[in-house]
C-alpha cells in the first residue's frame, strides 16, 4: 500500500461514526430483510467500525425500511468495545429502545424552522419539548446521547441556515446533556468556507462530529475542512448507502470507504480496515440491487 | 443563491482550465460528431470558460475519438479572450496546428518509467527528446505551451512516485520553456497531504496547475489542498465527461461544476455560469447516451 502524507494541523485520529444500517437504510429504495442487516452490522463489526448506529425506533409507518429494530437488535452479535446506537424519536421509541438493551441513543433536531414543522411537525422552539423528555429519561437509565442537527448549512425551503441559529439549537441540546451534536448537511449544499465558520462559531471542536451528504460533490473536502477546525469524529456510510432511493447510484451519505482512503493517505488513524469494508460494500451492493456510490468502491471491485 | 463564506489562506480568483473537450471526449466510448464537440467548445466559451482544451494531433489510430481536429479547428467560432490549446505529441503534430492557426499547446509528459515506456514507448529521460524540438518549434513560432506531466502521485505498475522525481521531470519541462505545468494523478490515488507536499517542494506554486482525476473520490479534496497550497490554476471536465470509458458514470476529471459550486461557496471567482455548465453538461450526456458523473448536475437536472 502507498506510504502516507500528513498535513499540519490535522487530527492524528479520527472516529468514523458509520450510520450505514440507520441514516443509509432508510433512505433505500429496497427494504432489506433483517438477516441482512444483521449480517450487514456484524461485517461493519469486523472491519473495525466502534460506533455503527444500528436502527430507528422511528414509528413504521414514518420508516418502514427499519420497522424490524427489535428483531434486528435481538439478533446482533454485539462485541466489547463496540458502540451500537439507535435513533429515538419520542418518550415511547426511548422505552422500547431500553426494553432491548440499547447503550446509546440519538435524537434528531432540526436547524430551522420549515424543517422541524415538515419533519418533527413542530417549530424550531417547541422541539425541545420533544427532546427534554427523551434526553432525561435516557440519561437517567445511564444511556448516552447523541443529537443530530439536520440543516445545518441550508434547507430546501429557507436558504441558508444562518450560523448563530444552528449554534443556539446546538447549545441547547448540549445543555439538556447530549453528549455530541452532530452538524448535518441534510441537502449537501454546504462548502469548506461556510464548514469552517460554522465550527467555529461554537467556540471548540470538541463536542462536534460532521454529517455531510455528498450530492454536490462537497462532502470528502467539506470533511477536510472540520478536521482543520479540530473536528475528530465524521459521519459516514459505508458504501455510500442512502440518500435518495428514486435514483439509482444517487448519492446520500458521505461513503465510509472514500473517507477511509483520504485519512489512510494522511497518515489518520480510524482503526478500519478498508478491504472489509469494500468487500462488505460490494456483498451489499448486490442486496440492494444497484451498485455502491462509493468511488473507491466502485474503483477497488472493477477488474 | 447561497452567499458566500471565504477561508483563510485561499486565492481570490481561480483560472478553471476546461480539459473536456480533450480529455474528457477522448476517453468517451462514443465517437461524438465534429458538429457536436464545436457546438460543445462553443457552449463552453459561452457559459465564461477562457481556456478550453479544444482537441488533440495525437495520431488518430491512437485516439479514434479525436481523428477530426482539424476540422473542429476550422469550425470553432474563436471568440477574444478565450485560449483553444490543443494537445501535440511530436513535430508532425506541431505543424498541423502551425497550419490551422492554433495559438497555443501542450505536451505530454511522464513522472514514471513505466508509463513513459507504455504511452511514449520512451524512458524517462529519453521522453524529453520528443518534447525539445516541440517546444521549440512551438515558442519560434509564438505559440505558448504547456507541459502535462502524469502520474504524478501514483501509476498502476510502480506505487507512489517519488516527490523528487516528480519534481526532476517538471523542472526539466520549464527549462525548456514550458509556461505552466499540470501535475496529473492520472489514476486518482493522490491525497490532500501528498498534493501539500508535492507542491511545496517546487518551491512556488506559480507555475503549477493541478489535474485530478475523481476515481477515488478524492479530486474535489485534493484541490482544496492544492489551493491552499498556492495553486490557481485548475483543471476540470464540464460535466465529469472522460475517465474509464467501460462503466456507466464511470468516474474521471473532476467535473467543473462540482469545482465551480466549491469555489463559488468559497467566494473566488471564476468568471463561469454554473447554470450554462449544468445545461451543456445535460446537453452532451445525451449525445454521449450516458448520465453526466458530475454530482451537480445530477443534482441541478433533477426535478
Amino acid at each position: 500500500m502507498s506510504r502516507s502524507y500528513p498535513m499540519r494541523d490535522l487530527p492524528q485520529q479520527v472516529t468514523v461514526h458509520e450510520v450505514g444500517p440507520r441514516d443509509g437504510l432508510q433512505n433505500e429504495a429496497a427494504i432489506v430483510p433483517v438477516e441482512v442487516k444483521a449480517e450487514f452490522v456484524d461485517r461493519l463489526a469486523d472491519a473495525g467500525h466502534k460506533v455503527i448506529e444500528t436502527t430507528s425506533f422511528v414509528h413504521p409507518r414514518w420508516v418502514p425500511q427499519l420497522a424490524d429494530a427489535e428483531e434486528l437488535l435481538s439478533r446482533l452479535h454485539r462485541r466489547p468495545g463496540v458502540r451500537y446506537p439507535v435513533l429515538v424519536p419520542n418518550l415511547r421509541g426511548l422505552e422500547r429502545a431500553l426494553a432491548h438493551g440499547v447503550d446509546e441513543i440519538a435524537v434528531f433536531a432540526s436547524a430551522t424552522e420549515t424543517f422541524a414543522a415538515k419533519n418533527l411537525n413542530r417549530s424550531l422552539e417547541t422541539q425541545f419539548d420533544m427532546f427534554e423528555p427523551v434526553v432525561a429519561g435516557a440519561l437517567e437509565a445511564g444511556v448516552r446521547v447523541r443529537a443530530y442537527v439536520s440543516m445545518c448549512f441550508g434547507d430546501p425551503w429557507e436558504g441558508d441556515t444562518p450560523i448563530p441559529q444552528v449554534v443556539a439549537v446546538g447549545e441547547r441540546l448540549l445543555g439538556l446533556g447530549c453528549y455530541q451534536l452532530s452538524l448535518g448537511d441534510t441537502i449537501g449544499v454546504g462548502t469548506p468556507g461556510h464548514v469552517t465558520a460554522l465550527i467555529d462559531a461554537f467556540g471548540s471542536p470538541d463536542r462536534l462530529a460532521v454529517h455531510f451528504h455528498d450530492t454536490y460533490g462537497q462532502a470528502l473536502g467539506n470533511t477536510l475542512a472540520a478536521l482543520w477546525a479540530g473536528v475528530t469524529t465524521v459521519d459516514a456510510s459505508t458504501g455510500g448507502i442512502g440518500g435518495c432511493p428514486y435514483a439509482e447510484s444517487a448519492t446520500g451519505n458521505l461513503a465510509t470507504e472514500d473517507l477511509v482512503w483520504m485519512l489512510r493517505g494522511l497518515g489518520i488513524d480510524t482503526g478500519l480496515d478498508l478491504d472489509k469494508l469494500v468487500t462488505t460494500s460490494t456483498w451489499l451492493a448486490e442486496r440492494l440491487g444497484r451498485p455502491s456510490p462509493s468511488r473507491v468502491v466502485q474503483a477497488l471491485s472493477k477488474g
